[in-house]
């Protein structure tokens, strides 16, 4: 169960990031989806490092095979396998990471629990890892997209102070991917750019948080009770690496507000469909999309490679200090903004197709 | 599965809050654990309306009836089902809410799911449905104390804008218990109080925050990719009523900290355990328990109801208003502390059960 | 994940036999299908003991209350709670059973298990815990009825050596409850009444085989590897007390033909449909089903208590001899008759359920 | 989940018999567990196609690659992925499988279900699928020899009328894998050599069961409701292509027995350990291992593909011929052995951890 996800689209990833290859099997996507193995691609080289100046150097094409469950360009329903070779392992630079614990990353933690390690590239701990969950998700992106006209759009809103205000009604991933920042704010993308190169030269790391938005969901999607929709956007977000907080709609910040002030009114304009005036609940309430944007908001820890001494244990448990080396992110949050979509893409796709099964579109 | 959770230790819901019961079956619960029912019955009066002038002035006892496995006090290692009867219902204080959505309530979203809804009460998206989660959270507690020696505490942090600064290391369960508000800090839950005494009789409702800590969680819990503690955390606490956020460790605060300020270091006394000088990871990295105090928090937005005129749509989708009626919480903090340790418990549990298969403490 | 069953249309049963009471909740049924408890009843009113002079003799009325999901005779589309109180438990007749393990009962392997063990009546592992899955069961019924015009019929093929060959195409309901044995065979039905009786006049017990067929299943339920319709026929019909085979088809003696004997040739009489000429696939290929009847068979053992002295050991591990008390089922067969009726049901609702999910009806 | 098995050791089989490749990811398997590839290989190479006269010519060399989840020889506690490339892919002999559905084959069916097909080589429904399965149970193999010293053995005891009695306690893999019938009976294994040339060359196929026993099972695996040992081996073994049907212990023969000879009794001859006299319960009572060997026996169908010609249908559903092309069994039987071995291997390590989540080894 660990490295599997969702009841009706279920996806399965696999593969250590100095190992032979890291994938993933998508099984339970229907039949006769159309699928563009370049379109996937596209979503991988959004993830892959040396896409930009900003994040970690490592040259990897990250080039996916498909290996099942697609034939003339159309998926057959069965598992959807797809692989990618790792290529670009530099075991010297982790040599170090055999014998001592990096704070904040999960050597110690997995050291504990399994008693063993692939120390080097991080093994399974690495973000490498997401690599299967975003090619993944360019399959549920296309599922959303066919079936039920739904599009998901993430984008970097903050780095450490640096915020930028973007309605999620309008944003487009054009607007996304014009900068190498994934802020649709050009103005505020230059200064988080700046910033994260700034960082880089001192050798220390930035946070953040993704915003990300979909829209067209239907009306009825999610579950009310253990798996309601923000619940499992939250679990599946929060599964990424490096991620700390999950909020949906107002968040932390509709704390601050009364009931007065947060509740969304509905309207009709036409007597066939309702909307709310504001969107406070994030286009879901009781678990339940209501058919406004879903909008969420996740915060991403800074790095925890950093290229400066710090206090440690060896694998003996002696104090000492360790200095990250290697081809490093100085803040993820650029690379993250595909990840966010992808999971957010996964947990919708399996709650679409899940509403089908329980409301027939004919029914 | 919409009403089940967990893999090993694993929570299935049920009952509308004006049905003949709500309840519980917690399956896979291990054999032998000694059982009270009186301390499941205090975690359900932490739960219930009434419990204090600052919530719901519904009458209900609440008592909790186990149906099965449990015998002489102690556990069978079959299926644990409870129940508590429905008393208190006062329908005609519902019916408005036939015809009418209520504001940022479930009623729309389930109209639209199901096409029925049971009107009265609110029916499953009711608090209501939270007192077999309660209930099975007293359960899970119990196994957790029993078995690894974890102890769960939750509080209220914040209430609107009033805040309070707990230590997570040594709060306890009676600090919690000593006012009715359930924040630590006696002065400002005396403020909490009066804040929220004043708003109930304004007509309108206050949102807040609470925070959660588990000490003792050892080292190794938790799973690498999708099922990461943080992770199913998130999803269980996000997955009750009005919560909008979630957060481990530094969270959302954490995305101002550069890297270097947000490692967290090892260092070692003994040469035997290991420890981390701060905690921002929260106690988890990488998805598994590092064996520090897990810390957590969650966000709960103002409550819906409020005796105030709103704009709203009849079920016809004709533009009306409708104005809250009935015995309502102005502020479900208080009463959503035992919920949140019983979500937290119910995740520590599953995920003690399952490192325990993977590596007996034997071996 | 023991005591529950299903992925979609999920079942979770509870209860022991001298508990206070047994149950079942259905997670998952649809919501607006129209319910009748009495329908409900009537199938527990068919498993019920007491109900004819070859059945134990306990008294139990078995009447069922549902407890939540169900409003004004509709599904509300959330968990369907049922429970039924125990009643005649006679525990003085199961004295010896605290301190002797009845030979090929559960009782020595619950304890190997549990280390605890709900002596009295057999705990969990009576037959009285099928009481949950009946009562689902009828659900089930309902909705396969419903939505996709499925019937699902069984009946007692076999008790010890008499045997009735019954047509799985035109077998009634009305034909399998002429009479106390439920075989549809009159003539062969009145010898195995007989021949109940005088083993049961003998302190014996005897075994048999229940038929089972499910008429109009459309074509494309299962899933092709894992949950293959047959591989998930098989789990839910050997789950049920004393069941030791399973066969779906020609089964067993398919083994005896060659393949040009044993292949079902296709032909269409209007284009538009295709059967095959005979059905020795029973309906199922490669794990869909194909739109014939789908037949299976299944073996249940001569019932373990007999009133006869039998060698032993006691919990203890002593050598001894234990001999039957109480009011035994001589012969479970008619019994088991709607218990596999529910399990068949069960396995397809699922799996209706799921194939709507993948191919909505309108697409 | 169509394509997954397990709760805790699980497995995610992909690939279609003519795409790529097939393969599989174990999930959950315990860390630090010895994997030497070549006891993967070698299981592999006791399914492929081309070892022996008496199965198919098809020449697939069936080379395994692990991708994941081992690091020097031990497993990592991480997935497990294994992939083996498709080569000996004759398309041309199955160009007329395009337009016509072959009779009892899957072909009609998934049409059915998907409205698409990976026609060439029978797709998904090819036994090929069953290589993922292989790769996974010699893993599972390796867990249950070294964490509880579990042995599975499987044989071929019936090919059409031909029997052999073999004794379940005794029986090695060195007697099976002593002929290339696998039968352990040198004499019937001899003509059953005989009878399957004979038939091949009649162009006409034969089925026949597989018998399987597992030894060293402790007392108190399996779940007591629906995970029943016995139904859990029923569904893995009967997800197995062209298997109809399943028994344990005493099976369908035991419908012909009365209680009294049926009954298992007890005895113990140090006070210690108890064991039965008799195992017509086939080592599971109440769904639960007893420490007895667990016996089972499984029916596999006449190969669908025969050299002769017979009625069918086109995919418009005009009648039509077909006539079998290609390298094909005559029987499945030999190959079946590892897979059933594999199926009941897997079954046994995820309740053997789930046993050890609840009843810690030094509890």
């Amino acid at each position: 169960m660990a490295s599997s996800f969702g009841v009706l689209f279920r996806v399965s990833t696999f593969g250590e990031s100095h190992g032979a290859a890291v994938g993933v099997i998508v099984d339970g996507c229907p039949a006769k989806l159309p699928i563009d193995v370049d379109e996937i691609q596209r979503e991988l080289d959004r993830r892959r490092p040396g896409q930009s100046k900003i994040v970690s150097q490592r040259k990897e094409s990250d080039t996916v095979e498909v290996l099942s469950g697609v034939l003339d360009g159309v998926t057959l329903g069965t598992p959807i396998a797809m692989m990618v070779r790792n290529s670009d392992a530099r075991s010297s630079d982790y040599e170090e990471m055999r014998t001592k614990y990096r704070p904040s990353h999960a050597d110690f933690a997995y050291d504990q629990k399994y008693g063993v390690r692939a120390w080097s590239g991080g093994g399974r701990a690495s973000a490498r890892e997401t690599v299967g969950r975003v090619a993944a998700g360019a399959v549920a992106k296309a599922l959303l997209r066919e079936r039920w006209g739904v599009e998901v759009v993430g984008w970097v809103s903050k780095v450490q102070a640096l915020t930028a205000d973007i309605d999620p009604e309008t944003v487009t991933m054009a607007d996304v991917e014009s900068n190498i920042a994934r802020c649709p704010d050009a103005a505020v993308a230059e200064q988080m750019v700046a910033l994260i190169e700034r960082t880089r030269k001192d050798g220390d790391s930035l946070g953040g948080t993704v915003s990300c938005v979909a829209r067209g969901v239907p009306c009825g999607w999610g579950e009310p009770v253990f798996d309601k929709l923000e619940a499992d956007l939250a679990k599946a977000v929060m599964s990424l690496p490096a991620c700390k907080g999950f909020e949906v709609g107002s968040g932390f910040a509709g704390t601050d507000m009364t009931g007065r002030e947060h509740n969304d009114a509905y309207r009709s304009d036409d007597g066939e469909t309702a909307y709310t005036t504001t969107n406070y609940s994030g286009g879901i309430q009781g678990g339940i999309s209501n058919g406004m944007p879903i909008t969420m908001r996740a915060a991403f820890k800074p790095t925890s490679t950093i290229m400066h001494e710090q206090d440690t244990v060896t694998t003996e448990l002696e104090n000492t200090t360790i200095k990250g080396r290697g081809r490093h992110d100085p803040c993820v949050l650029p690379r993250a903004v595909p990840m966010v979509e992808a999971m957010v893409a996964l947990v919708l796709a399996d709650h679409g197709l899940r509403q089908d099964a329980l409301s027939p579109r004919d029914g």
